[in-house]
């Protein structure tokens, strides 16, 4: 009795301290490791335990750059530093995004380490933003890098976290399906453009965050108007009630916020959609789930 | 090649005018259906050709008056009233919602009548809100009304429509199921009270806009403080950008707006989340379609 009290204790306290760093990103890589790396140590100061990076943090944006930006992971400088930075700061370091160079092909890399440094999660962004417009915009971001193949999770002080980058935020699905697997917060660095950050970047958030009654973080970059890709900037935080609880402009900044499951519990009782779902007529699975079934 | 011309031509310019009727809903019954015809001639007046009413239009909402309101359909008094209605007028009359009696159980349900007068759709609500907070809120929608178990569209003007009511609002999967089957507007007649009104109506309404690029209308009675289920009103339309075109506030009106397609297909192909979706990683599906699959 006394154990269970104590494991009840213990499942309404799960949480953590998040910060979510709006960096200024330039074209020196090696200052924008120096600038990622006093920002985690400045966070843990201010009593962070897990710090996220935006989208694209250590390079521009753009075919023109990958060449030169690309690494291997875990082999390169960018992962070198983040690790070190996590294990000397003692926090979760979610690396945002780089440019990743894996046999001939790029992609858009989130890493993720935790408080000794250890690589825990990969996620390469699943959907890439292709568009061609007759006489319009014309962007393939699929001549740039290519797409992974997995929805990815991890774990961190008891809470499942689910990452998904830029792009992937407009898709329901793959949330609903980190929400399935037990997520109580999905993270997405993400660098919108100013039409389509204006458009949709919060009622994105919060739509997730209503909807499947989770916490929701977004981190851009800080928007740099003399890029050659400007991003919306805008990092923010949703409770899982479906409100902005904080959301920084387009200027470099940092988002600092305790995140707990019981926010999560609270609204999951008061409004319990989870319970409701009609899956006689309806549900969210993946492939695997439907060649589950034909063999059963 | 002039008829494939026509064809497209007759495709971009689907569409129509469409009325929703924020209704005054008192305790008489007669009064409510009188005044029900009445605006669906207004809008007609006024260009209308669907009109839309809110949910429990001809009721008070409450178990105690499940036994003198609920009607067979289409048997009753209201769905004759529509039914004339809608052939007089010439127009779509979608019902909002009635208490339904059918053998020995009541629904919460949606008739829709085309311009000659025929039902040609019925929806009875699918997600019942039930919820028990300890020391809280407890209702139990459950206790009055029995769920559907059908996802309802219909075609009008060549556009596909889809229904919900009201707490079926908060289910993506049900309005993706829709989306998929082709739908360009999504019509739930729906009373949130003011708690969840004020939370969550709007940002339901386009988070569903948003993520399927469709159009969204909700339908709700105006608000009477004195009555004892209190409506949070507030009809709108948003449209497949997701952003609220009209919305009135609490007190009777008429929402009144062109829909036509040109406004899916424009977000649609600047936005093409829909050819981007990972089917290879997960879908929204039925279990008949589950079950499909294991046959093949």
């Amino acid at each position: 009795m006394v154990v269970n009290c104590y494991l009840l204790l213990l499942c309404l306290h799960l949480g953590f301290k998040i910060a979510l760093l709006q960096l200024q990103v330039g074209a020196s890589k090696s200052q924008n490791l120096t600038n990622a790396v006093q920002e985690i140590h400045h966070a843990k100061e201010k009593g962070a335990q897990l710090v996220a990076l935006p989208d694209f943090f250590n390079s521009p944006y753009g075919v023109p750059y990958l060449e030169e930006y690309a690494e291997e992971i875990p082999n390169g400088p960018t992962c070198a530093a983040l690790k070190c930075a996590a294990l000397q700061a003692g926090v979760c370091v979610v690396g945002g995004t780089i440019p990743e160079r894996h046999r001939d092909k790029f992609y858009s890399t989130c890493t993720v380490w935790d408080e000794n440094g250890d690589l825990v999660a990969v996620h390469r962004k699943l959907h890439l933003f292709d568009v061609e417009i007759p006489g319009g915009l014309s962007f393939k971001e699929s001549d740039m890098v290519s797409a992974g193949d997995e929805i990815t999770t991890f774990v961190f002080k008891g809470m499942k976290i689910g990452l998904g980058v830029c792009y992937d935020l407009r898709f329901f699905e793959m949330a609903q399906m980190m929400a399935k697997e037990g997520c109580s917060l999905l993270l997405y660095p993400g660098a919108f453009t100013l039409a389509t950050g204006q458009l949709h970047w919060e009622i994105l958030a919060r739509a997730r965050a209503t909807d499947l009654q989770l916490w929701v973080a977004l981190v851009s970059p800080a928007r740099d108007s003399s890029a050659s890709y400007v991003a919306w900037g805008h990092s923010m935080i949703v409770d899982p009630w479906g409100a902005v609880v904080l959301q920084l402009d387009e200027t470099p900044g940092i988002v600092l916020m305790d995140i707990d499951t019981k926010a999560v519990e609270e609204v999951r009782t008061q409004l319990p959609i989870w319970k409701h779902r009609r899956t006689d007529l309806y549900d969210t699975v993946s492939p695997k789930y439907i060649v589950k079934k034909e063999n059963v």
